[in-house]
């Protein structure tokens, strides 16, 4: 099942998509969120009758009211070798604000003073049940509602180079084109078995795949649950593989009119033009 | 004038304090959130007749609905001494989630595996009007509705020996005791000059000016507005001055049953109680 906000003439709309055909999901949603995510809720929805609709041609954001959005660093082995960082011994943890979050296909604003701004290809992981220290990672799965696709846009300048702490280039506005759907997770036969693929300008910069994490799903929703509470709605980005513009020896980043596609198995499609802030 | 929700026996209720009275904000507001703190909004309750109504004697956080947390480190010259960092060149950015926020008297939970729960007490500052590239600090004050107290709890270990990132020490739940209002900043002549003290049993342990911050209020608004946007509602915790558990050679971290208690002047006090999660 996929959930999502279509855009309309009409505004956006929550929808739905089962066996095959998109539903309009207001008779029991005005929009989707992170109470939609709720186990019972889910099973509610998939055994309601909806209103059939058109298959949207645009999205928005698929989940208003997102709590948190957390972020693993350098989870993959090739993306940690192309940075030159030794690999993690435990998740290494930074943030995006929520209100970092765009729609899939948006313009991606390049901050004013910009000169590294770099795409991250990731899965992200929604939240859909309180987990509070989590006794091992066999109960971490249950606590996810679904995946998406997230790019963690980053300016490394501003990350790496400008007084400590990465969240400084995690931050600036659109930099977290996120959806098109979100993606049940009885619908993701395996988390640790999916394709992530990134393109700029048509050229393939980013291609791996979920196997290759340091620290797989099951494992960072367990390891965060004893910091933390993950709450209905959060959003853990798990970190991106090798090919960012940062490892890369031909290493262009990203500039004005730049077109960036990415894609991950199962979880749709998203194509942003960068701009200038 | 001050914003709160006091508790009462039906529940939070939003209230304002003004000309040494407190007056029930229900008839233009059914809660203190992001969109009261707008300049018109502000002025519309000045100018309001509203039903006065008894001192609270127990607050929830004076916010619902807070956007992000932005959190400037070692932002204080005597508390960077303490933990052996060179002065910071520009502000160090960290984040809290806004979950983390609790009310100011309300027990502090200390996470299962710490054994380094520090307390920090710190000048929050709350926007009320969107800043994004402000052209200098002069233009920073205007978008502040007001300010109010943090306590930036801060699990040591978390935050600096389990893989990098501050951020795994600073959003623990309960992590954020905020209020007991918010005194909008008309009412605060110089927001460089406040003091800032906290006791733990009874003990001072801190007990700092706003004087000493490296980056003030106005160069810290312009700052971080040169990287991401700040929108109404937004908080900025400004650091903290010397005195924390890790800066003292006596330094005892804390444990369940100590009493911390907090006060800037001019944004009234907390008092919290840390128990084991």
């Amino acid at each position: 099942m996929r959930l999502a906000h279509a855009r309309t003439a009409d505004g956006d709309q929550p929808v739905v998509h089962l066996d095959d055909r998109w539903y309009d999901l207001r008779p029991l949603h005005a929009a989707v969120t992170p109470a939609v995510l709720a186990p019972d809720a889910l099973a509610a929805i998939r055994a309601a009758s909806l209103p059939a609709v058109e298959e949207p041609t645009e999205f928005a954001p698929p989940l208003a009211g997102i709590g948190k959005i957390l972020c693993i660093g350098l989870n993959y082995t090739d993306h940690a070798e192309e940075t030159g960082a030794t690999p993690p011994a435990e998740p290494i943890l930074f943030m995006k604000a929520p209100d970092t979050v765009n729609a899939p296909n948006d313009d991606v604003l390049i901050p004013r003073t910009s000169v590294k701004t770099d795409y991250e290809v990731e899965l992200a992981i929604v939240i859909g049940s309180t987990a509070r220290y989590l006794a091992s990672p066999d109960e971490a799965l249950a606590h996810v509602a679904g995946y998406a696709i997230s790019n963690d846009v980053s300016e490394r300048t501003f990350q790496i180079e400008r007084g400590g702490q990465w969240d400084k280039g995690k931050n600036c506005e659109t930099f977290n084109p996120f959806g098109p759907w979100i993606t049940t997770s009885d619908d993701i036969a395996d988390p640790q078995d999916l394709g992530l693929k990134l393109w700029v300008n048509g050229d393939l910069r980013q291609n791996g795949n979920t196997r290759n994490q340091i620290f797989g799903v099951a494992h960072v929703v367990w390891y965060l649950s004893q910091f933390m509470t993950l709450y209905p709605g959060d959003v853990i980005n798990t970190g991106t593989p090798a090919g960012v513009a940062m490892g890369r020896s031909d290493g262009q980043f990203l500039r004005d009119g730049d077109v960036v596609e990415v894609e991950i198995t199962g979880l749709g499609r998203q194509r942003q033009t960068f701009r200038s802030a």
